[in-house]
């Protein structure tokens, strides 16, 4: 255990991921504990950018769709995309696509399933992220298949037949569900869980194949470093793929999408998923902002994150926080209830210290293992412990005005 | 009319757009023909794209959602995006948003209509473009509400009180639909119009207020030049907006995104239509790129494309060609029917005309008012003639292989 800023160097010293931070150009004193909000860019991710704007729109233009002077072939991006995601969540390559929002995707996966005969009902348990409810509730709206609420931890025998939604790591409290449980819980029930990755791809240890998960879907821009609001992913199992038919049955999604022919016929497997046109410049960075996990074990960043969380624990007890507990195993976050908590994270912010503030009163701090030191959670700490002992969050500056993201 | 490159050449001395032409960065060498399907980058749509990059994310990292450092304030970016789509429609600020793809904005509003009350029926016409009809048959599938096909020119009364999905200008042969006419068939019927204004936006003068139509999707990657799979935006008159129920209900549409409530309450107006995160890099380079048409006259561009067209239409027919002919007004794209379409299109390229090729046999030519010249498309009738002469086509290289675009 770290107890000293000497002992958070050493641990630096030694961390077998410490050269990923090369890889990141963060600016001069912040110390970014927000990566799991808002990844930051990776500087290929600029490089690739700038590449993706002036040679291959800029250059190639309508060419490049099919590759144009050794630029980027667009047409079949959002399949190799989804190919490097793959071994971060351990599912087989070709059954990640990416594309859309987590939103949409989420509509499509859970469309499809009450469509394939059988599941009708929709379930979701109580403190589930927000968005994800509002998207079941939709689906119910328009197709009248009915939406209940699960409470957190019921046996699933109550969402027997149904399809559940739930998130791998939960986005307050960082607790990591038992993937292979749940899903050996569901099958007995005839239950499909469709797994929200969000808070979890790109610094958890995922094996969706080894679980036996079928369904999932996952954000691009925490994590991943893909950039604001980056494409989403999507994986289904390759050998239920094609029994799944999605409504926003889009071009992408077409087995011929350049035949142009009257009739809807899906491609093969997860790629009619894929619906409209994708935006090739976010996609870009994306695709670029993967290649960081080359050849990096996702355990052993699960390992860091986790160890970087516990120091961080520490460090806010002593500042007089109470940091929420999990037993067990948890996502790259850190959670702290405080009724003043909006004002506290933005006098952290105001000193370079960067996390988020969850309503109604959670400060929130994410330890995205690439670029993070041990020094500089060490240093956060001693930040947040002046804010606290100081009370200057009390400033008027640092009320709560506006909108919060 | 012109007959020569000097009569081409003095068109461009008093053409009155052309100092626009300065707003873009096109290869040497390259006339290009096929800003209908993706327009190329306004240099100030590279320079913003830079400045989101590095300036926004690198920068202000997660803090740009609110607006850091004189960067763009991403979190109303989708919504000030859409208000500068507006005037290039005829409909007023608040009633455009800009999100996702046009696939997933004909679903969301086609099911918005179907889910209102009393619509039921999905109608399409023969010979639409396809993917507007692979949609409707998705949400056919998914809901139950049957899907029927419209001979083109059909009398709405088939339509009675349903759902019609109508392109403004035609994909092949650029026709335009007279969209007051066909509101007031609609409204007599008791149908409701979705028009599909992809290939007319940006280039056509349209009135959507004027004409009575309530609702529309369209692309932002056509005449618009916001970058390869720019994001799309939908229309939906304020008048009746309030009343939608969109299915895809994700956070972005919700009344108060950052509250996190546990139930979804929709947005004001056209913004519930907004699903999941906004993918910022392509909305930064679609929002730069639209303040190319500040102070610029809707109907100033619809009437340079009408007579570049007509140039190139005369030009083609001197190379033995037979273009589509069109009765009224037309779009921005003049399509040429011929068995070696592929192939002449290729030879094309590979003399630097860059037109494209819809399956199964036509050529398809765009002029963009904003940037094309005169002498640019009497210089391609001279390229057009001597491969059609020559038959320079039929050399191996430019043989049919492998997917178009």
């Amino acid at each position: 255990m770290i107890v000293s800023r000497e002992q958070a160097e050493r641990a630096d010293a030694q961390d077998p991921l410490r050269a990923l931070r090369g890889a990141f150009d963060l600016p001069p004193g912040v110390i970014y504990l927000d990566g799991n909000s808002l990844g930051p860019p990776p500087r290929q991710a600029l490089e690739r950018l700038r590449r993706t704007a002036d040679h291959e729109w800029k250059g190639g233009l309508i060419r490049s769709w099919n590759g144009h002077d050794g630029g980027e072939r667009w047409i079949d991006l959002a399949s190799r995309c989804g190919a490097k995601i793959a071994p971060l969540i351990g599912a087989d390559a070709g059954d990640v696509i990416v594309c859309d929002s987590v939103s949409v995707n989420l509509f499509k996966l859970a469309a499809a399933l009450i469509s394939a005969g059988g599941r009708r009902a929709l379930w979701i348990e109580e403190g589930e992220f927000p968005t994800d409810g509002y998207i079941l509730d939709g689906l119910s709206r328009l197709t009248g298949a009915p939406l209940s609420r699960l409470e957190p931890g019921t046996d699933l025998s109550h969402a027997a037949g149904g399809v559940l939604v739930k998130s791998l790591a939960h986005y307050k409290t960082a607790a990591v569900a038992d993937m292979a449980a749940h899903e050996r819980n569901a099958q007995a029930h005839d239950a499909a869980i469709i797994w929200d990755l969000s808070h979890g791809a790109g610094v958890l240890d995922i094996n969706v194949k080894a679980a036996g998960a079928k369904y999932a879907i996952g954000c691009g821009y925490k994590y991943m470093n893909g950039g604001p609001g980056a494409p989403a992913f999507i994986y289904v199992d390759g050998a239920v793929a094609n029994h799944l038919d999605q409504p926003i049955s889009g071009w992408m999604g077409h087995a011929d999408p350049f035949a142009f022919g009257r009739d809807y016929a899906p491609a093969s497997g997860v790629a009619r998923f894929a619906a409209g046109t994708p935006q090739i410049l976010s996609l870009s960075a994306l695709d670029a902002a993967l290649d960081i996990f080359r050849g990096v074990e996702m355990a052993a960043l699960e390992q860091k994150a986790r160890a970087l969380g516990d120091l961080f624990i520490v460090r806010a007890r002593e500042a007089g926080l109470s940091p929420i507990a999990v037993n067990g195993r948890r996502g790259g976050h850190v959670s702290i209830p405080h009724p003043n908590g909006y004002s506290i994270v933005q006098a952290l912010i105001a000193k370079g210290v960067i996390g988020d503030f969850r309503a109604p009163d959670l400060m929130r701090f994410g330890f995205s293992p690439l670029f993070l030191s041990y020094a500089e959670v060490w240093e956060s700490g001693d930040v947040l412990r002046a804010i606290m002992e100081t009370e200057q969050w009390r400033a008027d500056e640092y009320a709560q005005a506006g909108p919060v993201t």
